[in-house]
């Protein structure tokens, strides 16, 4: 007799806005995997590899906006979620972890898959509870109804994240073949979060400020954005001169906005003229090292960071204020009080200098890498990866691996209008293309995917399944190993090199992509990149890999010539 | 300039007998990775997904009996560790996991790979410790040397484990490249463990207890036991009629010990007869859930488990008093005052007849399991696995993986000895290939890993680095799938066998031993097997994959029939 509470359960993700669940397959967890798995209304996606069915959910959620439920049995299958529930809590995306488990009497006795599970997340999760293992008194039942409630809850309110529910479950694990499985009507408890607005001082001492300065600079992190805020930015920036500034992962590309922070913010020159008086960001992470150790030297007075995180982030050094309120809600407050303001106060042209000393370095960044990457001899992954980005076609995802990946891309930028997706909440290699697969499992768009070797490797289960989104386009850039430490001074003098850190190796994607049956691409060259790209690029309905060979010297030769352009900006 | 006191924790380590690291490459690591690398008495591995290096390290441990050294950078990597430290933690294999990490003042701050890195393993770990950030002060280095010794003194005391310390680095990571590293003279502080002996009167109550019954059993769980305790073992049996029953995994094999109780225990027969007065036990888990049905059945009176673990380890729901000592004293101790005791009352004759209907069942189960082999018509897995283990050379290694792949072996049994290892600590598929490549690149046998298909593909990382030894034999029984929930009624049963729980797939093992260097034999009816084993077993220095394919619907069929001769035992 499968336990109801455990449909129960399934009904009340489904009731909560939950259709989506990725399982991976155990025998302790057959009552969880088949009251998801017969559910009507749910879709589930069979992962054998925990680690990668981890990450892929965290691609799908991250589309969806809700929380996906992840499935697993008892033992080390819950560790191997743990590097992408972590990377969910950075990111803030929300998860529904449930982890079958034994009965706790039955822990520690050398009695097969069992660990310590209650708690297993540590500090890398929302919340997390332990059901009762036995279901059977009425109080058992009320206390799941409340605590899955309550863990939905807070996987949906800001800031959003993995939640987790360890679910103790004792034999029979299975229902007879002929038992019918009846969805019972769980009660559902949303909880209605309070609509943030901020205090009429606060918007007092800004405006005030910013009514002071000309140089006010807004700065956008990681983050997707939607239309209607992009729209309050442009009129920002154009009505009271605010620089509009963010990195590829900003995605803030195919506007008029500043996206090549990274490459003038490293130069050598004094940049006294670009520092701000105010500062506000918004969004998540940066990738650019120029770019904070630009805040880092050239301080903004005043600091404003817009988030929900409880946690003081300040990776600048220079926070004053943390606004707890949605960045469209605030940036549209803040426009119509401005321009009412200026109303009152007569037509008064703004000062646009601030504006125009970063749009001019902007444009010299952007003409000065088109012209570098133009102008190189031989064929590298730098150019390669600028031919390719360029093609992407509008309306398309495009999914940036750590480590060089994210990088070049960001160096590189892009002038059309793609929703730019990276695992930046703890930068791990483990799970980049695991996220790209969950991501085209939930969108119609073509999702590209920008690797390198080494996080391509590693993470090669994330193509060890059935279900292989046919609109998944994986752009490999093989330099036979973690290039990123040639790339950088430290390492790169060490004779350690090549063994300890790049771990060179001569392995092609070749068999891994005729394994997951993907249509596959060897490029070594300009000729062929430029031939194959017209059908890796074709919109039929067939996953593929174009994977980008190249010389790590050569490519160091030219990131070498990039740092001297840089420098010289 | 390198930390001085990363150098003096490499020497450290190498005083206290540590002469092996494994290193996943990163960059805030690498000041620990030269400080090993360059250790002229330390011998690194380099393995970048540190899932595969986790347990590559607890595989070489297991063999050295000594902590090995599993080094990392900051982030997931260090969660990617947590299965296999877990692994270690419940099987007793000790590691010195050495963490980088950002200081603690940029946790939380949106700046690369950082996570909460204190305490990520949870409660499964001995001890772990957080070094301080700043080394600058006398008494820091104080804390380092006194700690890093607790925790290698905590390693290696019964019952051994796995130890973190955290290690936080600030940048510049890299010495400069004229840079030579002076290893320093760190001090050794030893933990003298005291010599462990039972008191006087829990001797007298069990010598007592023993004269009293003809019924004492001694049963040994999974352990690798020293030739001087089979010896002891022996005299026992032979001298005292005490029936010694283990499994596969006990090591017990090559001698005229009872070791197939997995199909005799089985039997719907009453086996009274069988029942033990006394039970002593020792070693770690037991995989036959027959034999725990029998004791938890057939309750002995008195059971004795001989462990150092702090925990009541009671899986048969039957122990009465656990004795913290080494199982070698315990039985010499128990073996002499016997011998003694029996001496000084006049040599009477012991009562056999427990013995017998012991040894009567294994007969029947031995001559029973040859029977059945012999006589399947078609060729199935479970014959090809029983032809495979028959002919594996004496003074091998023979690693098991979950799930059915140890359960096979223990059916089947062995004859000759052989070293039989498997992670059942927590009994997950996620390390089992990388535990067998740990032990071959430590030991000079040949090291033998029987693996199913899913265990295989979902740890294929086991062979991607630059370091896969030629003492290596795999033997993977590829049937498209899990296809231990065909074996079992309850999964059986359910339509959504196939793909929620079998997840069938049809990728073969070629492809991956071909990126990895393997030789490869492509296994599909007996005479390619006979063709193949000579060669397969044969010594050369070429690591080597025989791909045994079969249909899991006969596989099916046999073990349904082979479940029916186990119940007419």
């Amino acid at each position: 007799m499968i336990l109801q509470p455990l449909l129960d359960l399934a009904e009340l993700c489904v009731r909560r806005g939950i259709h989506h669940a990725v399982i991976a397959p155990g025998s302790r967890s057959a009552a969880l995997t088949l009251a998801f798995a017969r559910h009507p209304h749910i879709q589930t996606k069979v992962i054998p590899d925990e680690r990668a069915a981890g990450y892929i959910a965290l691609g799908m959620a991250q589309q969806l906006g809700q929380p996906v439920a992840l499935i697993c049995t008892s033992g080390t299958a819950a560790l191997n979620f743990a590097p992408a529930v972590t990377e969910a809590y950075f990111l803030g995306v929300p998860l529904l972890v449930l982890t079958a488990d034994r009965p706790p009497e039955w822990i520690h006795q050398q009695d097969g898959q069992m660990i310590h599970q209650d708690a297993v997340y540590g500090k890398h999760i929302k919340e997390s509870y332990a059901l009762p293992a036995d279901y059977g008194h009425v109080d058992s039942r009320w206390f799941i109804e409340r605590t899955v409630n309550q863990l939905i809850n807070s996987a949906q309110e800001q800031p959003r994240g993995p939640v987790h529910l360890n679910v103790p479950i004792r034999e029979p694990f299975y229902p007879k073949s002929d038992e019918t499985f009846t969805y019972g009507s769980p009660r559902t408890i949303t909880r209605v979060v309070e609509q943030r607005t901020l205090p009429q001082e606060t918007w007092e001492e800004l405006l005030g400020l910013l009514e002071d300065t000309d140089r006010v600079l807004i700065l956008a992190g990681q983050q997707v954005i939607s239309e209607a805020l992009l729209e309050i930015l442009e009129q920002l920036k154009n009505e009271f001169a605010f620089p509009v500034v963010g990195e590829v992962l900003s995605n803030l590309s195919g506007h008029s906005f500043l996206t090549h922070p990274d490459i003038f913010l490293g130069s050598t020159q004094p940049q006294d003229e670009r520092c701000p008086e105010v500062l506000i960001t918004f969004g998540d992470s940066f990738v650019s090292k120029n770019l904070k150790l630009f805040f880092r030297k050239y301080k903004p007075r005043y600091h404003y960071h817009i988030s929900f995180r409880r946690e003081l982030i300040d990776p600048f050094q220079t926070l004053t204020q943390q606004l707890a309120i949605e960045p469209e809600a605030f940036f549209h407050t803040l426009l119509e009080t401005l321009d009412l303001r200026a109303f009152r106060q007569g037509d008064e042209d703004r000062d646009t200098t601030f504006l125009q000393s970063w749009e001019v370095a902007e444009q010299k960044a952007v003409s000065g890498i088109q012209h570098f990457l133009q102008t190189r001899e031989a064929f590298g992954e730098f150019q390669a990866v600028a031919q390719v980005l360029e093609q992407i076609p509008e309306s398309s995802q495009l999914h940036l691996a750590n480590s060089m990946s994210v990088r070049y891309a960001n160096y590189i930028g892009l002038t059309q209008r793609v929703t730019v997706f990276s695992n930046r909440g703890t930068s791990g290699i483990d799970g980049c293309m695991s996220t790209a697969v969950g991501a085209a499992l939930t969108t119609d768009q073509l999702v590209f995917l920008l690797i390198g070797d080494v996080a391509f490797f590693y993470d090669r289960n994330a193509l060890w399944h059935s279900h292989v989104p046919s609109n998944l386009r994986i752009i490999l850039i093989n330099n036979s190993g973690g290039s990123i430490f040639r790339m950088i001074d430290g390492p790169r003098q060490q004779p350690e090199l090549e063994t300890y850190f790049e771990t060179q190796h001569h392995t092609t994607a070749e068999r891994t992509a005729q394994d997951a049956g993907l249509v596959y691409y060897a490029i070594a060259d300009e000729q062929e990149l430029v031939k194959a790209l017209p059908s890796f690029l074709n919109e039929d309905k067939k996953a593929k890999l174009l994977e980008i060979s190249s010389d790590p010297v050569a490519n160091q030769k030219t990131f070498d010539q990039f740092k001297e352009l840089m420098k010289a900006m």
